[in-house]
């Protein structure tokens, strides 16, 4: 057994870690800039939280200009959070030189909070949709404080745009933060209409290029998914549209499947445990077979 | 496109979002006083699981009255804390006078307080429940320390004595806490017996208004939900009796569905993956139907 | 109503709180040391990650002599903080002699570092899995920043080696850890060959008998679980092998059920929603029967 | 020597240390509200400076309506933390009935924000004087950055606002804490013009009942005490005027002592090291003496 | 000029720096222990007063078997946390062989908690005399929180005990961290008798083998101080008593030098600014002479 | 009196507070960087101290290539926190073109950390010397720990350096926040020479231009100052030779005042609360007359 003194172990071990194995030199991007930051990520997806719900999430003030200040200060620390993990995502990806990074950054950010308003009018829609479908819901507050919906769309609505701004990496990071707290995965490239709800959530997939309406409902365990994919000529899957498109007014009951680039048409309703694989005409109802109830004694 | 300076682009957001949708003022109540705070209600359900699991989550004492020192310190803060949020929670509800908040959180931050024995008592069956249940612990102390039921019934118990106190907004943000760092979703308002288990436990919803036995034990992904609801005038669900009833002795297996006012009856198993929507009887084994098998070579 | 002043009211339970029940009693070791420190666990699997990771979770360093201080200082800091946990859980396990748990715990601590170089090249190999099976993955950083299959195998690679070191209660706990921030819940007995994938990952359980092969891709909400257990004469359920054996090269979809102590051959898909509870032959493909599409107008 | 268990020995001396001397109980208002914490009396001032400071102690701004955003949210989080410490204050002092304190915290809060215009004119000539005085001083940026005579200023002129408006306890608390991190100490009770600044610092004492004019100057360790003081009927020294009255343009030199309720006439210079007990008239030039130069070989 | 990149830059100086002189390696003990934390002994003094004054500094509670258990906690921690910094300062001292320092570290903390009583009692002399003394004083609430005197004596205090104890390096320690926020410098070994006030406090230097009686008063500035010290055979100073004696009832107004073992007669007072190198008689009563007051016009 | 309501009495105060008088506009530099940190700066002196005296305010560790791992990581923190704020410092300075800045902020960081093994010598010989005149210091680590003579003189002579390389603002920030600490005030513009010892401190007051030979010993409230100075045609005071030159071998006992460009010549001693405005002779003594006496019975 090894009876290398405690330092010389500890010290051995520094000098093989020190060294890059291929696959690791192929992974990390050589260069000095660090990557964005998951702490900064979390602030950038609270300030637009405590920016949309201002009532909710820190004083409540009755008298409008002293609010716009909290909202002026919010808008700017943003602004400047936004700057930073931008101008890292951008050196990262090494699209732009050097001195133009940190101006392409300022716009980029700026452009995310020209979008500010209407994260905001969505997010309300989405409230409203929980409400409406909620029985247990007593009021809004409930809903606004504590539903992992809210908490995954504020996420997702966010990564959207930033995702739409060409931005590298970010949008990613910030779903997989919503995905860890309320396990509910939506893809920042998924395009989700307004009054969007998600009723318990855990284990709600939405794939990349899912294109949903307005008026959607799921339960929890739904997958809006892949079937399959196609390879590109490196062995490394084609990102080509492969998920399902869900018209407006359509419900999916919990831990239903719906795999593969098909159209559940509007107004729709999917039971519970449903595996859908093609697509389904407006003011379709598809519920189980009764798959089961063999009973023994 | 847009060139505004800077500081002109951010404050014309400012403008915007300072502007309340007429959807906006509907959801957020009027007034001054701050929502309960999320923290807050961290912090509480800290303090009960300390209180009951002392040697867990703090140093180890021999000593019994070092021991009940520590134990009058946490409750003593317990109080404190219960009393702020509680007081908040009225006046958000506007039941009370405003004179009269402060004296009605005290009171009922003392009656939640008289409970804790019997909420220490049932998380004291639940672990014992869990031990029994689980080939895979070797000891009570790491299902104590880390197993995701433990954490999700300490929510629970406290959460469903608050809402029996008739405390709005609160229980459900706590039980939503667990939901979170569990994956575990169960409305403060079901009513769950003793030496109740969960192995696993991700994905599991327990609705509302269920009604759940002594010495129950579910598997991962159960949900025991609602099969469909009715609106009330102005279209919002109408909240009555609608999710199952789980007798005594009842195990149910990973990603069964159990939906409706049905009864479950007592000593009866449910396999897995099981879709069920109607009562059965005592003593009944409800598995699957060789649903597949179908091979492809 | 009870009318005592607030001090007794609280007092009184402090009282009936300070009273350990029988159940209590049998449950908590009695003796002094402080049990494993869940935040004491949570900085070691950061170190692990830290070190693993450098670039992704820390600066980015050109130059090779600077990382290795990094390292030097991250490994330092990682052989104390794994001394001290390992200590209070051999002197909760009561096996060794007061004298000897601290040389015991430093040994034990000496033979993890030992192990992180091979640590560290199997998480590579997740890594590339990963990114050689989700199309909508741009680039290694996001998986490594983000994708919860890295979190949990971070988590899951270093509590297998802790439990093969034969050191109690703080393996489990720490892949509580990761099943709470990613509802990827792994027995840290399984045993997991390299080029490992989880997609999704949300409700995946892996059993502690498990043993899974290389190149083994999984979905969300699988389940590598147990048919059954049998019990010890205490009542107790019994610890042998009782998970499936999942061959090279094996991919099973979201939402399947695999039970039992079967084996998966080599080369097989299980497609999702499967329920498979006997073993299936090498280049099996596993799919579902045409099990609804019953349609209501 | 004695031997009794530790904990035994911690509790023995738990029991002595419960029960309050008369001594003890004399000193302290039976009651049970909180006494005015420091840290928020800290906080309080750290606001007063960053709204008097904006640009050195935050963010510099260019836009006027950002910073006034600033302002608005530091104004208001001011007030909050004033009303809340003012109140501890009221209680303490038994002057108000319990209903009425919360309204005259908020009205002297109020009456203290509307001086913060005066404080913030009065500290800028404060600094100007401190610039005219150092030729040690490049800039003004350093001296409103670190010079311990804009720190004490800063508690001091907050304080001394607090002491008019009748508010207890909390004056002397904040020039304690200047006193603490400069050595200047500043009787919240004293009188001080514009244009007032104190060289280096340390050691200067400047008594309650002082009256200082415009456009004056110390150097370290002067002090402006008392002479003597009379006893009332109960033995506590009775608080009448007992100070100096400096006028308009005087400078006074390290570590001179002025005692009594004398006057410095205008325009006078008072050297080091002197020990002055008498009124001078103005324009007087008080030097040391030659009061040594024996050399021994 | 130095044109290395800027990471050989930073390993130069590493390698310099590794580099021990050998004055440096006369200075630091080789060893591995710790040595005591500054921020522990910080912790250790503020555990100490809210043991002593337990409703200033928290929480006021009317009843008191609460307080008790505050106390109870409080003393608790600061056994350990006593336990912790001892151990290391005696592992430093090497006095003790390794098996005994842990034992004696808990002798040596209990030793002192026994004397938390009598230390309790003297610091209420302390806050006593101050309100006698003090004209501006206007209830002894700001004297505990507040004064600069207060805060001192509870640093000596704890300390002196701690020194008698036998205990290295943390004693002195514990004053200066004292001297540095209140400007008073109290060197441990002083011996200081009850009812002892010390006004504005700044500069006030007391040192090791002073002696002081019941009922003495300090103001600013005054130093009690060696006048000489002889040296041993390695030219290091001898530690003989060289500091004044203090009897009962003497007063010492500011900065005057007492110097040397003489001997101040009880119910003396020595005026301001005085420079007293020889014993005074009790009932003393020293001033200065006319020094000055050469005015120029 | 005033009854607006509150909000609109705040955002009165709000807008007047805004507007910026004449005699701030002229203070405050217009631009938008921010202002070297406080913060930053104590941050940066911590990693000084840190280096210099590594076992110390860390572990010790007896194995010099972890130590070096300890020491590259602070070099490299080092580094990056004072490229920060010396940038930050420069732009304030507005001497350098933006573009030009960050290089040259680099370059001086560089620089300074060449200096630090030069600050470590010269540290350790005012240890030395500190240990060489306290007779109550019984070992190194006390002073090493606490004494504020080491405090002052780590950040004295980092300021120093900084001064040297011509970086604005910095210098006198940072010996500002050990003269809040230790009551010692030392301009960074001083030089002083090795085994530089100051006992107690309180109140020593070293000038800009002061000169200061090796083994020159000060006690507590010694002033090296300037007698006058002269004004510029601004009516600011010229910055020119106006402190004290201290050769070689000098000891200044406490509360001593040397004024002017005077030289004390070498190996003399200057009693305690001398008056000195006029050279004096190598090996001279300085001490008091008989300044008084008067005895009163």
């Amino acid at each position: 057994m090894n009876r290398l003194p405690i330092e010389e172990r500890l010290l051995r071990n520094v000098r093989i870690l020190s060294q890059s194995s291929p696959q690791e030199m192929r992974m990390v991007p050589r260069g000095d800039g660090a990557f964005p930051s998951v702490a900064g990520l979390r602030d950038i997806v609270s300030l637009v939280r405590a920016i949309v719900f201002p009532d909710f999430f820190d004083c409540r003030r009755n008298n409008e200009r002293i609010r716009s200040c909290y909202l002026g200060v919010n808008i700017e620390k943003l602004y400047s959070l936004l700057h930073t993990e931008i101008r890292r995502a951008l050196r990262f990806d090494n699209t732009y030189e050097e001195e133009e990074v940190s101006e392409e950054a300022s716009l980029l950010a700026l452009q995310f909070i020209d979008e500010l308003p209407e994260i905001k009018r969505l997010l309300f829609t989405d409230v409203e949709a929980m409400y409406d479908n909620d029985p247990a819901a007593d009021n809004y507050a409930e809903i606004i404080l504590s539903y992992p919906v809210v908490n995954a769309m504020v996420h997702y609505r966010s990564a959207h745009v930033l995702l739409k701004l060409g931005i590298p990496v970010i949008p990613r990071v910030i779903t997989e933060l919503a995905h860890s707290t309320t396990g509910i995965d939506i893809n920042p490239g998924a395009t989700i209409g307004e009054y969007f709800a998600i009723d318990h959530g855990t284990g709600v997939v939405i794939g990349e290029t899912c294109i949903i309406g307005n008026h959607v409902t799921l339960y929890q365990g739904v997958t809006l998914g892949a079937k399959n994919f196609s390879l590109d000529s490196n062995g490394h899957p084609l990102n080509i549209p492969r998920h399902p498109i869900i018209e407006d007014n359509v419900t999916i009951y919990s831990n239903s499947t719906i795999l593969g680039r098909i159209t559940v048409g509007h107004d729709s309703v999917i039971g519970g445990n449903i595996w859908l694989t093609h697509s389904v005409e407006p003011w379709s109802r598809i519920v189980q077979q009764k798959a089961f109830s063999q009973k023994e004694t």
